[in-house]
């Protein structure tokens, strides 16, 4: 899209989190005010009110909000420092960039380049990467780069190493578009930038490796899936989104591994948008999201 | 629940709407700080940043409120009638008081009585008026006053006299909960304040009468329930909330009823409970519901 | 209802199940017709056509039911025995007797005397049996008897022994409407029908205590309650039914209990439901429901 | 799929239904076993019991059933001809040939075409056409042949004329994927087979034009979509399938119409696997569907 037609042109978003204090609303507001930001949209939340932890988010328009950037922001740090409160400043006319590693599934990948094509994800898509080749000829038909990195035998830091150099400086996220693949430890801290994964499962339900027998087994009437922040305890990272859908005694473990397959696709979209429009705030482990 | 254990004691709710112009969230957060109020929730929506509508709804804790109130009135009238903004401040230690309007059917009716006896509707009900008796020993039973006020024959100016004679002064709105009483405008118009009902379908699907008979008819394959204010257009005011459920081929039109029911009991117990925390703000003819 | 207006008068169920095998299915519907029963709704299964096991459920009308019973289940022994089918054969007008144990919550016990009120499960409701007595006057006022069985100490051995005696013979299936208390094995065996109960989570997520509060430091996006038959494997037994409700980061573990309480009754209404009408058929740890 | 690992080779698909009459599921059930026909499922349903219309449908396993189709056919017709049932005999190997009409709009072309690739939609699809071109590139990418045949000015005949042609003969059912062009009740006719539409709104709301302008206008709280069988009454054939999204005030008009997309497609998926599994049987205005 260009520029003049961006509606997102000249608007930032604000971010705003750490002990809660008395006034914390209106000293953001003001700041916002006084740099002639009108506020289009404002949420905020206190997780208790007596001494827990205060999140706000405020989306405002700015004309020249390029030139009053670096002003915005050292008032930001003088006045948000005696708080102790920490903050981001985003300019929305720069989409975030995200790239996306899969392996043969496609569902959930597939899905992302549709949404992007479509206009409805805030984002560039610098690249896919996947340790399978499969899904390149699609990929490359929306007119992205696809990168085949095999991993195969139990060392993974090789395939690991070649990902990292790949990714490192050129995405601000990265998404596991059912990647099956462990990422190790180091590989979280050397990339540096949050990664959204999708587990085919209502998560705490279901833990680990095939979700889908589980739940045949265990005759659960309802299937799910959840999207969160990857973190080195496996499926326990923040929670972005989950879903559910309705399932029956018919049903195979293949029947609630096709039928699962549309829930993945619309937890993560979501998940993957909510990130982008910088509506997600971590603590702890757990998310703050202002849909 | 003891005012000293009530966690709304000392919290107020502030609504302000009008023209959208630069700045206003500021004003209003600026206002609540300068009166050593701490705000707990703010909620804003502007329907057009080119010269919309603006709603902001603040929730602030402030020692000693009662004493208070006098003064941010004041403050509220000076500082925003230049803006030429509409407002309300409520002191949310003081729930609203409700009355219930019924019929035969009593699953609205009883679902309201038992969720505001679980302590989860923060109002208070001073009566429940039907055109039947069969509800009578039920209601009383929570301890409610329960009026019998017979409506029969095409004239009900008589019945809704004793109503509005009922109501006035006593109530601070009114659920209508499976009333089956067409109101008159008149009865709209001197009774004064908010009146709230539960259509039996997903409006403004099958309007008027015999909603599941319809529904069956058309062979939908989800039914639902439609709560909204009560204007002189017949089924067309605003909608609160709304909900469906699934619904099949084999099920009869009774079927269909009984599912309902419990669509509806939801739904109306949504948007009575966000009514009552003066969530939801009327603008023409929609809601913006701050949930 | 008096049973000249009883739709299911005449009418009975007739659940066959065992190992698959070609023609079954006929030879069932054949038995049926040459008994003069017109067949009203049939349901089938196989979990394997390949020697798997096989399901199936058939309502069919029959003037003088009563009188023809023993006829039809002489030919019922005779004809399923060289197939090894097991079958049970129920007369639709003799509802099924439910007995409810509860504690101190209300929303489960008084939602299905509600229901059952409203005619809407075809059961009658010889007791209620509780733990405490908060409940009694409520019960009573339904018309259903009220037994205070109090349940203190380390050792439940008598309190079971006396619900055992209050329940033994008198009734058909036992309901835990939020029953607070683990029953022991040998409760289990000596009662000798099942016991339904519900789980205030999705199942097999949060099982064990305190599952609200296991949900809001997991900070899941849904919380849910699952139904299902009592084993000696606590929260482990067949699932009959689960539902789930969207949550968000803004509500406290208190939030989400009153959100969870009206999943749980729904839940546990369905459930019930289809106990009651035979439509849940119990095969190792799962069911089969025909809806 | 190679037919030898095809799971539904020998599998045939009988379809009856007319006029209620007691013994027609033993009738049915005994004339499968008799041509060693062993029932995978059965679905049956009678819309009433007294004097009502009958539906059954028996999926069923039969080696060489290629061969003994004309057997089964012909004691089909000799036997059900004296309760005045009709039927319909299906051999599942034989996927159904199913068309695609589609405008501008990819977002339901697509989802069928990627379903269709992952094996979930038993079907074999010869062709997709549409009045735009935009679409081509994506279409043929999939193999399947793309033809454009414009739509312009007032005079749609030569258009259907030119699409008639296309279809006649080549398939078994049409799509219409968001199709913007309202077709003649001579094209329908001509055509021949069964066309299911997907309307952007939950029928019978919202019916016509631009649904989710309407649904903004009147401030619904959910916006759904509708797929059913296309017939003279625009937005009057019978319903296949519904789904619903939840909105909030906050979306404009052109955020319900992203979001309803959504719902779109998987509504449409959904009644195009049930029909082109034989599943939907249609009533007068009504489809009984044996999910």
């Amino acid at each position: 899209m260009p520029p003049q037609t961006d509606p997102r042109h000249g608007e930032a978003c604000l971010i705003v989190h750490g002990p809660d204090q008395p006034g914390l609303v209106a000293v953001v507001t003001g700041l916002v005010t006084r740099h002639q930001g009108n506020i289009v949209t404002l949420d905020q939340y206190s997780d208790n009110p007596e001494g827990g932890a205060f999140f706000q988010r405020v989306v405002f328009d700015r004309p020249d909000l390029h030139a009053a950037m670096p002003a915005i922001e050292a008032d930001l740090d003088k006045t948000l420092a005696p708080y102790g409160m920490a903050w981001t400043l985003t300019d929305r006319s720069a989409p975030k960039r995200m790239a996306v590693l899969a392996s043969t599934s496609d569902h959930c990948l597939l899905d992302l380049l549709w949404r992007h094509r479509r206009g409805e994800l805030p984002v560039t898509i610098p690249m896919v990467v996947s340790n399978h080749t499969n899904t390149a000829e699609d990929v490359r038909s929306f007119g992205i780069p696809f990168f085949h990195v095999p991993s195969q035998g139990p060392d993974k830091s090789e395939a690991e190493a070649k990902i990292v150099e790949l990714l490192k400086g050129n995405v601000d996220f990265v998404v596991l578009a059912r990647y099956m693949q462990i990422l190790s430890d180091g590989f979280l801290e050397e990339v540096g930038v949050p990664v959204i994964n999708i587990h085919h499962s209502f998560l705490p339900a279901f833990i680990g490796a095939a979700p889908y027998r589980k739940a045949k087994e265990r005759g659960v009437k309802l299937i799910g899936a959840t999207s969160h922040y990857v973190t080195k305890d496996l499926d326990e990272g923040p929670i972005i989104e989950q879903d559910v859908t309705r399932v029956d005694h018919a049903m195979t473990a293949a029947d609630l591994q096709a039928r699962g397959a549309y829930v993945e696709r619309e937890v993560l979209s979501r998940a993957v948008q909510w990130h982008a429009e910088d509506r997600v705030i971590r603590h702890g482990n757990h998310t703050i999201v202002f849909e």
